[in-house]
């Protein structure tokens, strides 16, 4: 099949999840293409008024850069033929939880990638996704299954 | 004008902010009908397992009640013509951030309502919002304004 | 609320299922509307050539009849929140299956009900359906939830 | 033309229909490519448990596997211009109809592909469909016609 | 049910169908709801310049109407659930062909009615029909089978 | 017919163009509803303001206010089955062509209301308008006409 | 740009309007890909029962030939950004009409081919149309002035 | 990451923007196309009557030509990503706004770019945009951010 298949890695940006999936893909012939978010985390926050100039108020300075990085991960979900997210141990991570929603309206095949500690608040987001991985191994696996019947 | 306004009211259930709101435009002549999910924490919780039968699994204990809360929350979401999203200060919620994203996807108007405090972790969020308030009675000033010019 | 729920009532047609679901709420002040095919065997078989002339063919006997009975069953199930899906012991019902699929593709919330013999054969409608049931009574449950948070 | 025309080949996988109508398009310079689910039963039924690890309760073996099923089904049809839905003579093939009815609400042109003897109880997916074939050859032969005119 | 279903009756303005068949369905108690183009065959053709004013050149004449027609009939088309398309014997009556390919294309029902000796003519137009009938009695013999099961 | 008819009307709001359409349709039986953005000017500008709070700088002013204006424009025009758009002597009216732009995208019939003079300037809008009107009793006479005959 | 324009040629299959289309943008740089139904009269009125079996009722003959036939036309249709839609001066041509309203509800850009003489019988079409060409030259021009700007 | 991003460039056509944004793009891998409408003044006011015949009267000259602009723009705005919407200080530029709430309600990201003395005029239309850009130079910047996380 000669299908290119879009994979869009979303969530937590403080942890290697995203290489590791990358890097059990690329012993295989997978014909996949990993999109995500912009992931250096001071860069992300700043993007705003780095580009479009300083706000006093921190609400405006946050809004900015939010708003420029919106026209990033709602172009590639919407892309996307599977959206996978990640939620790690560290920050509230509700725009993991925002994409995951997004991406469930448009009706795209989501995975949730997560600790087994996390199952009881995230219910609600699991129950939109067709798997519920712990490893990014398993991401690898399912991903070569769904692709390449392997 | 003869239409009924629908607004979905999500997240937070440990405050009385869904009261508040609705008390708020009692007093005016407003054809709003407010929607929210089962408010209930027991219930909802464990509304799987109380119809369908008992699981070992906390996992599946929770993926049968989130399915069935979803069934509510999705077609509510669908029918709104508003989504007023609430964080607390209490738990991870992201139920709340997943509707928000649910709702934007579908082209909804989206409210958000939260303490200022939460402003660069809901920035996200905030960014695919119409207006972001901090009291339930700033939502209800809102409502009258868009509804009856008032 | 005042809104007024759509529950449309797919597959088997020789148990008494439909009236045990409506018995069920009607002793409840849900607002439901239960919208069905028509349940009528030997109408439903020769409808076609009923109103439009008999065929030699068998193929087309059948193919005029299924194509007059499509004109109900997919606006009622476009105009539902909720399909429930039966399957019971008899025949292919492959029509079941066939409005399971319609409705998952319009984005419809499902609900499956039949017997665990059945889980096997059913695993793929079922994994599209947010509840599976196994008596009418626990479909009435989760109507009364899901409506009334009851 | 320079399109490629993408051809999903659902349902029964215990006959090579597939295969015979991948030979009957080699012979012509058809820019077809056809897409299916995953083939192989044993996989397709454990695939599940083999990725995110065993169940004690048969109805979950089958649902987390049939729900990673289902990425790669909902992803391939959805970009398929054609969906050939196979039935055999054996088991119930409720995927199938599920399948085809999916397709349908999609829009979709839909071949379908069984034996006379099922006309009656295939009634209904037969009524959603652009043609009815006996034969993979006849596919072959369909495709041949839209996609060149030969 | 409470549902009322909308039947658009798009073509012939020059016989009485549309009254054969309103007629036939109030001694029913059928919950239908007719809707129609403006058939004052006049009128149709000079709306344009009667409201908007007068034009030298018969094409911006007949543009003129033609557009403040379409307002009318793409509204109530939408709005319909089924869409019953008369072609008579006379005029060319590209505006009923028109509507059924706008009426396929977003998913409605079609009926179309037309002596058996178009039958060739119409074949594309048939072939998108959920019935095809020849008198206007047997369109309302579908609309009280398909609406309540009679 | 028992249809209300939505109709939106969009732009200028410093001449009595609304009250001269409703007025000229209260004379009829016309079941019309009509529809309209905030129309106080000063309300509309510093409602953002009002309601959340002061900003100093006006980009942000103007912003919080346009954005809650939209909730209630955006919502009012979905819901229209008719968009009227007049355009004034005096402002820019962005919002008005920026209304059209979006009615247009959904598939609504416009209406334009403008002088003259103003035809090269509007000739996209008017390009994608089923009527160019240039007094509001001219618009009356459509509504009149596409909804009752007249 | 390197986008490929994907044009449908819509109608009329006894004159060479469409071999004067394509000749007259090959000697220019367009990017354009030709798309058209079967042209072959006597293939595409017989390729039902030619693949599917004979049929002694020449309704199912044609039938069955024109379900086949809509596979293609639908498909390329959607795949679209211009449909160029014939009229000639033989036959009812009603199959032109029906794809231009169908291309009309899916929202492509529609332009139209025929003689004055036909204005008033196509003013519902050509009110649809983005533009009403009296010759494949004309045709030619719009397609080398919208894509090169020439 | 192989997507290429469809940039349309919508609005003033009198200075020189659109080049600024290209030469800024151009010293980087970028893989960006730029779309834009026909920037021939002349070319563009006189399409209609050049290609399909003079008119006597201005408003018909006008509109033939706007509808055949309308095809280039439609289509392009419809296959972007991100629609940049640019105004200048001339002229009403009705139809950069109408190209903005077309993109609007498509789901577009819109990045606008006009001077501050704009914004009270512009605040409907900043409103819904995802960046608001005083220079060319800007606009560069964001789109190497979000494509090249830059």
């Amino acid at each position: 099949m000669s299908k290119t298949w879009n994979v869009y890695l979303s969530g937590e940006i403080h942890s290697d999840w995203r290489e590791r999936i990358k890097k059990g893909t690329q012993a295989t012939s997978l014909d996949v293409e990993f999109l995500a978010p912009v992931t250096d985390h001071a860069k992300s926050d700043n993007c705003g008024v780095a580009i479009l100039g300083a706000e006093d108020n921190n609400f405006w300075h946050d809004h900015k850069g939010a708003k420029i990085n919106a026209i990033r991960t709602r172009i590639l979900i919407e892309s996307a033929d599977i959206v996978v997210v990640r939620f790690g141990d560290k920050y509230r991570q509700w725009n993991a939880a925002f994409d995951a929603g997004f991406a469930s309206a448009l009706g795209k095949s989501i995975v949730t990638l997560h600790d087994p500690d996390l199952t009881h608040a995230l219910k609600e987001v699991d129950a939109a996704a067709q798997a519920v991985c712990q490893t990014p191994e398993q991401v690898v696996e399912i991903l070569k299954y769904v692709i390449q019947q392997d």
